[in-house]
């Protein structure tokens, strides 16, 4: 049987892996490299540094590109659906093309694999292929440290204060937050810094960029006082690196 | 200048440490233990392991013992703000006392520092004491594991679908989130399965148990087929091992 590790690598910081994902990266015969066509350079070489490091001497690297897909099809479910098919079938035709049939991929997942990624479905659609080819594939999953503890480390906050909820929200979703889960909010995927339209100028913010590399900052405070401040660094490190990931927690006073 | 450590050790597992975390372990001189009179045998073990394997040969543990507590006080908020500044007191003394003047000391959190614990809000008012004293604290915060995440990987479940929000609370507050929030729900903090009040008999859950642990168990399914299982299990459990940590995602189908 063959065996598909997803594992979490943290945040980005190379000593924000786990001593599980060591082992796990050590213990990989094949990696499995998604290309999303963008492929961010940095990020690419924080995944590279990180099995130069840990991975076996004779590892290999894979890589599959995304098939491709219909961005404005008549009926969007099917297409997504259909989309996703294919690529779990090129993944698996990649796994079995690589792998002996005792052997292991694992595919390395920034943060958490199952916060905001698509990994673990990508994985269920890749035993549904094995098990239509009467074969098995087993899957294992690594937690990782996730970029919303990375942030409240470096921004040294709770995420909660005492016994309250937290929210956990998209930016294209922010606005729709129900009043009573807004007290303590993190946002992530946000590309246009949102909080600009929902929250109050007394909201606390704190806000993180690139947390865990070497670019990595950190701006808090009201955001009627740095909520411009943190709207001009967002995209002033946009335009000089190329690329940019960044989460924020809103609080209510 | 003295450093505080606070130190995410993740949920359980030794081997969910990150290499961070073992290096701010190797170079801490002294761990302070926070007495919480309940001590719970078997984390108190898992805690002593992760010293015994990480820790410098000639570091030292010192056990700070609560300060005692009005449990019923006239002004609740007053006590609770007096009781919180004796322990920061107590523990900067056990510091000092114990730490020299460029030496460090660490709190060992379970999971990651920054979520339903105190840990944070205790080291700032340590940092508090310190400069009353004219003296000045460092604290560090390594970002650990989190139980949400040990849940998810353990029950091969993503925490959201597809851009949906994640809303995680206690089970004190599970009665008052707000719908529209209730999607995804992680519960923690839930001494009462507090989901047989809440839930909808086809609501799907996850919950999971001694996550990390030899004792590590996960139930999964629709609330109205697994809901009494689960209650009847904890209880089971929590006899048998005179203790139990559990948490589970709550979803909406
Ligand atoms: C597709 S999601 C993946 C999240 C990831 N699985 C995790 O556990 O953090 C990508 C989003 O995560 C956040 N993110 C991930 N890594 C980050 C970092 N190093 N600094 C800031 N934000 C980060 C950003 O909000 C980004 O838009
Ligand atoms: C005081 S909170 C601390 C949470 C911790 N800081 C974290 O990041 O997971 C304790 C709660 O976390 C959850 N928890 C922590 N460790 C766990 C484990 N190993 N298995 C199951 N639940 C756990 C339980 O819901 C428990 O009531």
């Amino acid at each position: 049987m063959r065996t598909l590790r997803l594992i979490g690598i943290g945040p980005g910081d190379p000593n924000l892996l786990t001593l599980a994902a060591v082992d796990a990266i050590a213990a990989t015969d094949v990696f499995l490299l998604i290309d999303k066509g963008a492929s961010t350079g940095e990020l690419a070489d924080i995944r590279r540094d990180m099995l130069t490091r840990f991975a076996g001497s004779d590892h290999r690297e894979v890589t599959v590109p995304d098939p491709p897909r219909d961005r404005d099809p008549a009926d969007y479910d099917a297409e997504v659906r259909r989309w996703h098919g294919e690529r779990a079938r090129r993944l698996y035709a990649a796994l079995t093309g690589s792998v002996p049939a005792d052997g292991s991929a694992a595919i390395l997942v920034w943060g958490d694999p199952a916060l905001y990624d698509s990994s673990m479905r990508l994985a269920d659609d890749m035993v549904a292929t094995a098990a239509a080819a009467g074969e098995l594939l087993d899957v294992e999953v690594i937690p990782g440290v996730t970029s919303v503890s990375a942030l409240t480390a470096s921004a040294r906050v709770p995420v909660n204060r005492i016994g309250e909820p937290i929210h956990i929200t998209t930016g294209r979703r922010l606005a729709q937050t129900p009043v009573g889960a807004d007290r303590n909010q993190v946002v992530m995927l946000d590309a246009h810094c949102t909080f600009r339209e929902t929250a109050n100028a007394d909201d606390l913010i704190w806000w993180g960029a690139y947390l865990g590399t070497d670019h990595e900052v950190v701006i808090a405070g009201e955001v009627g006082q740095v909520g411009e401040q943190i709207a001009a660094t967002r995209e002033r490190l946009r335009a000089e690196y190329g690329w940019i990931m960044d989460i924020y927690l809103l609080r209510k006073p």
